[in-house]
């Protein structure tokens, strides 16, 4: 009789208590919580795959240029609603530096989190224009998004790009925009959930149909620069951070301070949205947000209603942490280089086990090690998977829930797992493959 | 030949400058701008009462709060939605010992300033149930509450309080109530612009009336407390602030931190929400929020897809600010009295010298000195009014964009004016006098 490294009886009283039609296929915090449950009634810990939880301390600089702020008063004064100058100024300086695209401070700004960003350039961009309301997602991705443009109200498309890489994209692409509707296509870069990147060709394509058929794209840049196979981190120096920016100015850039910056907590991210664009009128823009102009209906009309800018005191966290980083004293991208390092030995103990990666290469070359990975395992879909896996002490995501084609796959973030657990993950992988080369089945057990 | 206090040819070329159809009705940030304006080419200083900006400092205990939350790091760990456990329990006890309301911690929670609450108030109120999806406004009222209205693309009609007070408000609102569309009412009490309070037999209707036809009164406490005729600062003891919650369960309470906590800057407000509203379920919530339950929705639907929370190290310092205020230890009407003092003063400046107090009464009883009056001056409309007195070195509003039908009035904020500047402000208003008893205008003038 095989022994599960969890209570077969515990876990499977666990999820039935929760009831839901299929554990997985259940939300991210559903999931945390079921896992919580386990836990508790077994007294033993998870290796806990399931949340893209930073687990890294806040810079020192941020914490004390916060701090410093507080003590200065600024608690009690409204900031203005795009932002202090200074750190508009910061954001435009980050970005030339990084990226090495030029945007104007005007039209940087900090918002409520990069998801206040995503629902703000969704709502904007979904109204500029009469007729041209939809939105199209390419996939995998945060699932998120997709409720932000149900809460919107919008209608939306996706597609897998699993089949679609390299050229192969121009077309598939092609045919939905040029049904003329949608306002913006929104994907992840490095992607959440399977960390592949876009390459420059695919980026080019991308942003040539953007032009061509006046869709704004919406780059979800959460992961910024954490894509260690080339080094991003040396300000002003290539290679740069690859974007869309550099071939469309139809772009509005959303940059999350939670990954790279290790600030979730604070909530606050960043956009950026070209001149072009900023400065443009649309003919939807009026009714909503009191102005024709891009930027005043952003600013003025989505910013002051939705919650009238950032934290006063964030923004001076925030600032003080770009000047450092902007002037190369802080090196944003090496402590959270650790994500990378984890991922490489986990995926290594994954695959000598028996699973697959499954989202595996950027087209010709060998996807990064970062803050996700996906997986596979033969006679498994990802639904059962995450179940089967939950009886082994380690919890993960089903694809299926991210807009993916890949239904045989899962999603690990490596986050929550320091060096320290690997001899765990270790034995338990082992177990489970030893146990299912022999047929066993937990799903089919308890 | 009246030389007015502001270069007439100046005012008049700063004026023209903006390209504004009616300088009277421009909005706030407009206004701001062209006195900004004024004061540059004039290098003379205005009495501001135009911008509704709290201008004392942060409490000590707030900020202290804030300080050591960072510190401990707080930073890079992502908040819960609904807000960290002890701030939710203080909101709770906040309600029950200044308004003797018992709402349940889960049902508390804080927004990103109270903007976001009134944002997702009116967003899900709107949802509840298919076919009940306007939004019916107590005017006058706050602007934006109008513009958030629009940015989410919802319908909403309003009347003016002022002929409609005691007992004769029943009607009225039961005349659009029994229409069956209204989703939600909102009001701000004490009101922005007319600091009018509404009595007990006003807040006893309007629940009735929210009761019997199902329609979620938003009360708006944007001025929490602020009402200085009663003493409304010891926790635990009457006289308990006045709400709607008395009157019925179909309620959201939203509380800004901005004024009656000097807090302005670090976007936290709160919403406290009925047990029996929060647990209830509605047709229209699932399709946009993921869940029919109204709870469910507003948290796990609209607070994670706008902004994933609320600033981590802000709900520390609000948090303790609260636990003070809550223990009797700091009492946080006392700071924002100054508003109080300055108003009465303010008020008598004004109608000393030909002014009138538009809405002046509660029912029976004198408006309260706050943080608002509105004001009129025979032979001009409010329009005019704002006009005129920027000849004269005053900035208020037009009550014109307040929803209101008192158009001879205007509204003037008394946070930006301390003692130091009413010799002054004196010696315009007695100048504006003596200019009009001689028939002068100097918007015919210049």
């Amino acid at each position: 009789m095989i022994q599960t490294p969890m209570s077969g009886k515990i876990v499977r009283e666990k999820i039935t208590e929760m009831n839901l039609p299929s554990v997985g296929l259940a939300s991210i915090r559903e999931l945390n919580r079921i896992v919580n449950n386990i836990e508790k009634a077994t007294t033993q810990k998870f290796i806990r795959m399931e949340m893209g939880i930073p687990g890294l301390d806040p810079p020192a600089i941020a914490v004390e240029s916060e701090v410093e702020a507080l003590k200065m008063g600024v608690g009690s004064k409204y900031p203005p609603f795009d932002g202090i100058p200074e750190l508009k100024n910061e954001i435009a300086r980050f970005i030339k530096k990084f990226m090495n695209i030029e945007v104007q401070p005007e039209s940087c700004f900090p918002t409520v989190g990069s998801m206040q960003g995503c629902y703000m350039g969704l709502m904007v961009s979904a109204r500029r224009k009469k007729g041209k309301d939809k939105i199209l997602f390419i996939d995998p991705g945060f699932p998120v998004n997709k409720r932000q443009v149900k809460v919107i109200g919008l209608q939306s498309e996706s597609f897998d790009i699993y089949e679609y890489r390299g050229e192969k994209l121009r077309l598939k692409l092609e045919s939905y925009l040029e049904k003329g509707q949608f306002a913006a296509l929104m994907y992840s870069n490095p992607n959440n959930p399977a960390w592949i990147c876009f390459t420059e060709e695919e980026l080019k394509i991308i942003g040539e149909l953007a032009t061509n058929y006046d869709t704004i794209v919406l780059e979800d840049l959460a992961y910024f620069g954490m894509d260690y196979r080339k080094n991003y981190g040396v300000p002003g120096e290539a290679p740069f951070i690859p974007t869309v920016a550099r071939y469309t100015d139809n772009y509005i850039l959303l940059i999350s301070s939670s990954k790279s910056f290790s600030l979730a907590g604070q909530r606050i991210g960043m956009t950026a949205i070209s001149q072009k664009l900023f400065t443009s009128e649309g003919d939807g823009l009026e009714d909503f947000f009191g102005s024709p102009v891009f930027g005043r209906a952003y600013i003025f009309g989505a910013m002051y209603a939705l919650s009238s800018g950032v934290s006063h005191s964030a923004q001076h966290g925030l600032t003080g942490l770009l000047k450092a980083v902007n002037d190369g004293e802080f090196k944003f991208l090496e402590p959270v280089k650790e994500y990378a390092d984890r991922a490489r030995v986990m995926k290594r103990l994954f695959t000598e086990n028996g699973f697959k990666i499954v989202y595996d290469m950027d087209d010709q070359e060998p996807i990064a090690d970062g803050f996700y990975f996906t997986l596979s395992y033969p006679g498994f879909n990802g639904v059962q998977l995450v179940e089967e896996l939950l009886f082994y002490g380690i919890s993960a995501i089903s694809l299926a829930i991210t807009g993916s084609d890949r239904l045989e796959g899962i999603r690990a973030c490596v986050s929550m797992t320091d060096a320290s657990q690997f001899p765990v993950l270790e034995q338990r992988l082992k177990q489970f493959h030893q146990d299912h080369s022999s047929g066993f089945r937990a799903i089919d057990t308890y």
